[in-house]
């Protein structure tokens, strides 16, 4: 069921002529009354013209939303002032289509940065979403279809706990496609709860799930995360929501990893007994990034040395005399060197679809895990060309 | 000519018994008498043992070198106490046989991180080295040629300004091979001049060359750069001794680009109008670290998309309404936006072998330029696997 899973909410989904394909590109979510709502946006200083729309409007409501509109195939980013009228149209048309006002709609879209946005073919399509919306699991699956881009499969999420209801999707991160390389993801809560608590919580939640995901180091100039709270649910505390929502985020963080195009691994870069835990997340991104030790993955190559290396670089408190290294559980590196390990087993391991890595620094109880892939000829074969 | 060409230094290569293949693995560069030396290290916290041992060496000896040993095939990284045996043993040969004390002598390795070092098989070659020194042009190349990994061509340089002369040899960086993602230059000079002005010298080349380029994020754990100044040509002051050292190493680490394994294009990302010129320098490595940016350079493809999202997250001030960007100088966008430009004319300049990308960000005065490649099949093919 997903977005429409919790009390006071509809969705629906649609082929409005952003992509020229004509599959399904633009979602609409509808709050039945005004949603209290918190967002965490991309920090790119070139945020795409939605991210400005949605930051405006958030303000101007006093955190109050009736609607989000997600659209896909064209990021609206770098289109300057004729991008920005278009996404003041869009939410217009959602707006009048479902009785409110146009601030109290947030507008999400991914796909081509700096293509100027085809109002013109979408407007329509657009103003009569609302026509279509519904209640029901086929609804929500169809707005979680049509925000997909190179996805695989959609990516929803339900969580039910203590009376509360959360429902939400996602779609892809980096290494989906040469244009999409943005996350978006919406959530819903059926929870009475305030504005600030909400967000709170939500940034909690990010930390742990997006915040612990990386690809390919790039950070979309779109990426947004969203959740509504209907109030038809019971007051909730802040630890609840803060678990339902950290839950949900790192299960669809998982499934983006796990659906990354171009990727053939899923990967667990796990950081432990830093001194902080800080430098245990920069120590395990700087893995995750590493080119070289992507590269190894690709090849199913148990190259610790460049794991070693990498650690070295991350700009944190590192000793290899107190370092270990170890793939599947099975250690390899240990006080600096190799050590002998049970080769076939750790082949077997770097087999499987997901790895997981882990470094303990012996040096505190900093620790950090960060999802990624691997980098082998999809990656390449999805980005060299946007045509 | 390259290292022998200043006044006192003769060399050599062969092959010692460290690469399977038998192909040259050693070179020997010796000083007649001793030579005033600076080096430049590499800032990983996991130093390899020949990185270990020359640092030793060189506040040992305070900075009178004889010779430097350099050897391919096997980094000696992340080998322990024993690792630095084999270095010991190898700098007490090399001592033995020119008649000097072992820590006179400096040495440099690269290759496979992690794999115990071949002593052995090595040490005879090694203790033989020094009967093929030679002063001519046959035995520097022999020399730099011995370094090479995977290189095409053996990187050479020699330059002769108001009496001083430069010679220099170096192995290329990152992008090499799975194993060889290490860079070493080794540079010599005639010059008349004390320790402390060629070590500032030396630095202040390393940052607009070495420190400049950057072909996949990696800092090796072996990484050296040193020079050896002989004194038997004039005194030199400290503005020429920077401006030749500056120069052979731009001239080496283009090379090095050029040259890198895999890469189909060598790419000049040049930042300007940035706050400062650290800003423009890590807005400039942003760019060319970016996974997306470079393979759309592998496709040859103008998606400046991606280049303002990288900028916009480079951690730098910047405002897309006043960035421009170009490609071979033709600008394809400003003020954050697309703009009409001769299409033709950057396919043409995407499709040469080497492309120049331009970001202004119209804020102040800051600029600075990084080396980079494009990212393709070939890097793959090189580092998946180390067999």
């Amino acid at each position: 069921m997903s977005v429409t899973s919790p009390a006071g909410f509809s969705a629906t989904g649609a082929s409005v002529g952003i992509k020229a394909s004509g599959v399904p590109d633009a979602a609409l979510i509808v709050a039945a009354t005004p949603a209290v709502a918190a967002a965490v946006f991309t920090q790119n200083k070139v945020p795409a013209a939605p991210v400005q729309m949605s930051r405006a409007h958030l303000a101007e409501a006093g955190s109050r939303v009736r609607a989000v509109l997600l659209t896909s195939g064209n990021a609206n980013a770098a289109t300057g002032a004729e991008g920005l009228s278009a996404c003041a149209a869009l939410c217009g048309e959602v707006a009048e289509s479902i009785g409110c006002d146009p601030s109290e709609v947030l507008i999400c879209q991914t796909g081509l940065i700096g293509i100027p946005f085809p109002l013109e073919s979408a407007r329509a399509g657009v103003a009569s979403l609302a026509e279509t919306l519904g209640e029901d699991e086929a609804s929500a699956h169809r707005a979680a279809t049509a925000i997909m881009t190179t996805d695989t499969f959609a990516k929803e999420v339900r969580i039910e706990r203590d009376g509360v209801t959360l429902g939400g999707m996602a779609k892809g991160a980096a290494m989906l496609a040469p244009d999409m390389a943005t996350m978006l993801c919406l959530l819903t809560i059926d929870a009475t709860i305030e504005a600030d608590v909400l967000q709170r919580a939500l940034r909690s939640a990010v930390g742990p799930s997006f915040n612990s995901m990386d690809v390919d180091g790039a950070t979309s100039t779109n990426d947004t995360v969203i959740v509504l709270a209907s109030g038809l649910g019971p007051a909730c505390p802040e630890q609840l929501v803060t678990d339902l929502l950290t839950e949900a985020c790192m299960k669809l963080a998982q499934d983006m990893v796990v659906d990354a195009e171009g990727a053939t691994k899923a990967v667990r870069i796990t950081v432990t007994g830093a001194r902080t835990d800080p430098d245990a997340h920069r120590g395990a991104r700087k893995v995750a990034t590493s080119q070289l030790v992507k590269c190894s993955l690709n090849g199913e190559d148990p190259y610790w040395g460049r794991i070693l290396s990498d650690i070295g670089t991350a700009g944190i408190d590192m000793d290899p005399a107190l370092t270990t290294i170890s793939y599947g559980g099975i250690v390899v590196s240990a006080g600096g060197i190799g050590i002998t390990h049970d080769v076939p087993a750790v082949a077997a391991h770097l087999a499987e679809r997901w790895n997981l890595i882990s470094i303990d620094l012996g040096l505190g109880d900093g620790s950090a895990s960060i999802l990624t892939t691997d980098l082998g000829y999809g990656y390449i074969d999805e980005n060299r060309t946007t045509s």
